[in-house]
């Protein structure tokens, strides 16, 4: 059994992660840690769990974490991840890092878009990208993955493989995407009560989104070439779930068939990235670790429409879907494809 | 032109009572308060308001409020309201008190449920409550009203009159009441976020809710017997609306068609609340003023069944029903019955 | 008093009409048909309008409604419309047609998009378009109002003025707008059940809705030019509400200031468009009649994102306020701004 | 390997029971019948069931069906189900009928309160309900098991021990219950649209709904004892949930410590049963196959509350439990307890 550690378990992905962990055949969770623990249980914090974990939260070092586990789930948000991380694998704890810490390929970057400096920066670039449809080889022996932000695996999954090809434009792209209000977090604020999110719709954060430069980033080291894109993220008076809908421009000719067929075979052996051939609607994705892709034209313009669930494919789902390949374990095991 | 100012403005209470009034054909807002003024018009705060309402919001005192208008919403929390009512009244100011801080008879009920003494206790017992349709003598002439609890007035409303009549036991009584979220206020917690509350049921309050008390009291002021009765409240995934199943017991053969009837007949002329023969919807009287009711047996009990929108007549419409009455108006007037 | 009648009292747009009508301080509502007339009054149809309008519901001949009214608004599906409202017309009716019929310029558009020969072709292209804001003076004296479709609304009143005034390129839009589930109308289907929609997002239509053409006619006939653009839906989990967000190029060099500037003095003298400088939220012109517009830049494009509700300013208060200009009388009236 | 049929795949209690078997060690779906059958495979349906289950749904017999599988999940309406049910019995086919047919005990409370009578009725009171906290025993060797109904779960659990054990009055009992949308089912009606139900709460089918009696009939047939009750069910904008309040007497002075340690012992090997301290919240059991239930007191009443899934405990898991139970395995296999 692999043992796992939580690292801040209080939040959205931290719980999906421990459902997530209760459920896989080969993972057992042996800490689970926050700043506010109170010498309680973790239904306590999370009635959900009562008769599910037995388990103390406590407020750990991280040399006590890395003794208890072998790969730790690190749920912190970005800038207070960093220094918890290095300590871990300092202690020889091979991590998963849900924040943004390790995403970006370097510091100036991570700078230019979360204004501060990065304490770790040495990483970056060189850790992988937990994407195992495109980075399995590099998330095999690693010590610390950057899980791969929601929005992004929503974009890079459709983009990538069609510029690597040639077959769309690397420049002109827009990504418009609508995620449900888990992306915003747990910590109590105005704009995230129900009251404020429900029977609305609007956009954020135009032109200012994190999630922008993580995509070009990433889709340039994915598909060797960076791509020109705006992303614009809304969001939707639900729960969970991305749905990005993504303006490209095919390259010399290529038909929606043609690009269909490039991702269908890009895909092939990738259980958890489904071509399909309806209107992805991400309830048919809630609560399981697929990315739906469709792919339509309008008028000149290639239509690429993915679906996820944020807390599962986009969030804790990839992180157990790492977890999988690092520790040379199938890379559905308990993730039910 | 009357002109009233809302003290405390920036929750769901106040901006409801700040719409209602924008449509008030006799009504203009002199004032807006708040502690959170920062010189910003009311729309940095209230977006929805952009080119209809033309105010700075200020930290006005009592007296400054007082200068400013001819009866004053005071949409506080419950505590921080008193003094400053009774300092509203001092100025000469008329004052509709949307909290819960003149509702009860007694200081010592209000102790024994708030936890706390009452800063003005002499006005508790005499202030009238404000619900028209069986106090509007006493509001014509009052300088302060007791603005009626959201769940309270979905339970008066059905259960005083057939008490009043002998037409149902006043004891062993169950009012299972359910709100939308509005209800929590818009102050930022956990439980109040989005995706605690979507997709969630929840009884909370169980035998502690400060209704209760309010309920009993004021069924007795209104029927003249005190009822015994439990009361349940639930939060439902919705922003506005209160639903009442009230559970009764039949008097000395009492039909539901008598029931009905006299239900019927006490509420003839009052417009805003309606004896229906349809099962109530709390979306067929959202974003108005009324309160539907409808009368059910079941194996010898008497059910009877109230919706409401609890930030109107559960809050700021019945305020602006009573302060139609308190300046001699049409009830209706400004409430589109 | 104007007399107004309902044609097709069973849907969403009726309701919204009825309750708006309501509320008009000079206009009466003298008629409500339906093909499901059954000799009942309109309130046992809509429970929510008890005591409130007190009216049976007929199956009328188009010239017993022409008897009972000054101005008929027709809430029927495209297709059925058209053979009523010229009926209606010969009856020296005012139409105000909240369906698809006469909104293109032409029978071959129309047969094109929705399939089949137009039955009242003459009309199409001298029927002016319900857009107070650009087209109120042949709205003035019309007999006959194409009522503008809800998505159209949302990107013609943004788009139209920064086109004429070359600001932004005509070619190479993406307006990708998402709208709360009554759009999708009151007739029973497995894709509009609470289960299906709830929780879900996705796209629908992509590159087939009869939305794009109207879009691209009416910008043409509104800005002298016509545009070339693509339009991709998608449907919201929540009631009301469209916000569409559009990606468009500025044209020698304009800036988002220009642009803002331009869309300020444009609607300068029309309350229901507003400029706003906070990002739109469907929420804050729910039950208004508003429609919210603002500019952002994001790498080289402009993206404008305009607010509106879709059974209002999409559809029934639209209607109204065609009705306020047809008789003339201000276009506010009964419509809260 | 158990071979399992789903007989009437289209519906939402069908959907749940396909995506636990697919999740089941030890369960394999071997055929999906429907009279919709059009030749498609089930994903043509059921579009979240792409790469996940490859099988065409067929409409076959029921001795087709018996060749096919070991047990049939029936998930046909009340009233189709008995004869298809009758026949695959005779077929030596092991049926979980997740239709009310099977339920009561007599004919003539079948013909009572569904209106016909009964095509099998000789079945009747003899065929176990699938409740395996209570009726394991005679489930294990079942050819035939009633499954039962979602309310009736929420009620039946927390009522049962307590009436049996002689802590609470069978008499004067209220069972006020609260269900999401999907317990309507996937026929299209108005009633069920999204904008029916969202933002609105109501009760239906007060004094009228079926499961009345059932919940009477089975706690008579668990503890012995018939009990007088009256059940109110109400429908919240949701997709899946029950929560039920149930207000009861104490006997012989039961305190609420000692009613919940009677329950607490009653389930201490039922896995699925927690006795909680939290207040229940359907959010916390959706998607599993657990019943919380807790005790609270008010004023001399004793108020259970309940909350379950209405597809997993209250249908579809629990069909699966007593799968579980019928082929010697762990309850729990495949439910993630």
């Amino acid at each position: 059994m692999i043992k796992a550690a939580i690292v801040g378990c209080s939040g959205y992905t931290a719980i999906e992660a421990i459902k997530l962990l209760l459920r896989h055949p080969e993972a057992e969770i042996t800490a689970a840690t926050s700043r506010q623990a109170d010498g309680n249980t973790i239904d306590a914090m999370h009635p959900q769990l009562t008769n599910r974990l037995n388990l103390v939260v406590e407020d750990l070092s991280p040399e006590e974490i890395a003794n208890r586990c072998d790969v730790a789930f690190c749920c912190l948000p970005h800038g207070a991840s960093a220094p918890i991380v290095s300590k871990l694998l300092a202690a020889n704890c091979r991590v998963i890092d849900l924040s943004a810490d390790y995403r970006l390929s370097t510091p100036q970057l991570y700078k230019k878009w979360y204004g501060e400096e990065h304490t770790d920066p040495g990483r970056l670039g060189s850790t992988p990208y937990g994407l195992p449809e495109r980075f399995a080889d590099h998330i095999r022996d690693a010590q610390l993955i950057a899980n791969p932000g929601c929005y992004p695996t929503s974009a890079i999954l459709p983009l990538a493989p069609l510029i690597q090809h040639g077959l769309i434009e690397a420049s002109g792209i827009v990504v418009d995407s609508k995620s449900g209000a888990s992306g915003a977090g747990r910590t109590p604020k105005v704009g995230t009560l129900y009251c404020e999110i429900n029977e609305g719709f609007s956009a954020y954060a135009v032109g200012t989104h994190r999630h922008q430069p993580e995509i070009i980033d990433i889709v340039g080291r994915f598909a060797g070439t960076d791509p020109q894109l705006v992303f614009t993220p809304h969001l939707v008076p639900m729960d969970r779930g991305i749905l990005s809908t993504i303006y490209t421009r095919p390259r010399s000719g290529a038909t929606a068939n043609q690009i269909r067929e490039c991702l269908s075979q890009f895909y092939e052996n990738h259980p958890f990235v489904r071509i399909v051939s309806h209107l992805p609607v991400t309830k048919y994705v809630a609560n399981t670790n697929y990315c739906d892709i469709t792919v339509r034209e309008n008028d000149g313009w290639i239509i690429l429409i993915s679906a996820l669930d944020n807390l599962v494919k986009g969030a804790s789902g990839a992180a157990v879907q790492c977890m999988n390949v690092m520790f040379n374990m199938d890379q559905t095991l308990g993730l039910g494809a």
